[in-house]
């Protein structure tokens, strides 16, 4: 037990939020934010250029991710929950992804807990160590601070995940843009995934302090 | 999206951790820590002590609640996962419940996911309001900073739930026992529950800074 000290009280603390997780429909019930990632807005996420392209020519302008969040209150005491919703495919060899990052605060850690669906979460520290781990059902990974991850729909279905993370935590996507992608692909092969180096990959560097 | 930062880098940060959730068997694989709450250990805990000697009377030894954390970063960037798992069960009027707490910490946060079960979160600000929501496969609960929090078993099977909060968040329990228990009961009413004033309630007090 923590000895326990005394904070300021807000006067009127946020009142709780009950939500209702509903993976089949991609939503989370009660949540205050949703954001929309169509095909269009991912050009240079995938190696294969001409397969994204002849991806996009076909685009049915449904979104390919999108995650809604409940953020109440800000850091450092506060928590952002949402959901992340990815459709299944391929471009050229590569599975459906998101973009990635490593938090705008390194040190800040993430949990992900798996909904539905079959993915991957693809995690790469700064120092050259790679990890990948399983997420379905009743599987969870946390992400400690300090690893940039990303997440891969590995299956047919609709991949989703309920995350939690620190409400100042921020996000750095220009981290892997700069690397040349993250260090690792993850490949269709037969009906499951491999892990391939990623020949663009330069290694990461963090951006130098504004 | 926020502005990158640069923050120190560990050397090596440390590994990612993969979790399975087992509400059946009320496990967290992949955790590192684990404690249990025998029925000797909640004298106090419910208001009709006659009917608590009785239950004693009948204990099997078994631990009434349970939970199973992984905890690998401290704060502020690391969160604590776990699965929280509560025997159902009645002492007098009162459902099985936990001991309840402040975070130490005030004003962190933390989630709460329905694993298994029929239970209820009550939730107290110091200011006087209750909220009482229920969680069960599918319902979340989001707890903002400064809300006392206890969970209670309302059905016939084990509650399980996961939670996520920070790692230097702590818990005071102390605050429940100083104000005579929480200020709501939750109690058996037919085959649900219903809410009442706890006579014994003095009102939250935080204690003062050591």
């Amino acid at each position: 037990m923590t000895e326990p000290t005394t904070t300021p009280q807000p006067a009127t603390p946020v009142p709780p939020v009950a939500l209702s997780i509903l993976p089949g429909e991609g939503r989370l019930e009660g949540s205050n934010g949703r954001y929309e990632k169509h095909l269009p807005d991912l050009e240079g996420l995938y190696r294969d250029d001409a397969a994204y392209r002849e991806v996009l020519a076909a685009d049915d302008g449904q979104p390919v991710y999108w995650v809604e969040t409940t953020h109440t209150e800000d850091g450092p005491g506060g928590l952002i929950t949402g959901i992340s919703v990815l459709e299944p495919g391929t471009v050229g060899a590569e599975y459906a992804m998101t973009r990635g990052h490593l938090h705008a605060v390194a040190d800040r850690s993430e949990l992900y807990v798996g909904l539905s669906g079959r993915g991957v979460m693809i995690l790469e520290a700064l120092d050259g160590r790679t990890e990948v781990h399983d997420v379905e059902p009743g599987k969870a990974v946390y992400v400690p601070g300090h690893w940039v991850h990303r997440s891969v729909n590995v299956g047919t279905e609709r991949f989703s995940t309920l995350f939690c993370y620190a409400a100042d935590a921020g996000q750095d996507y220009a981290i892997i843009e700069r690397a040349g992608g993250m260090k690792s692909l993850v490949v269709k092969d037969g009906d499951g995934y491999a892990v391939q180096p990623n020949p663009d990959h330069t290694g990461y560097e963090l951006a130098p302090r504004p």
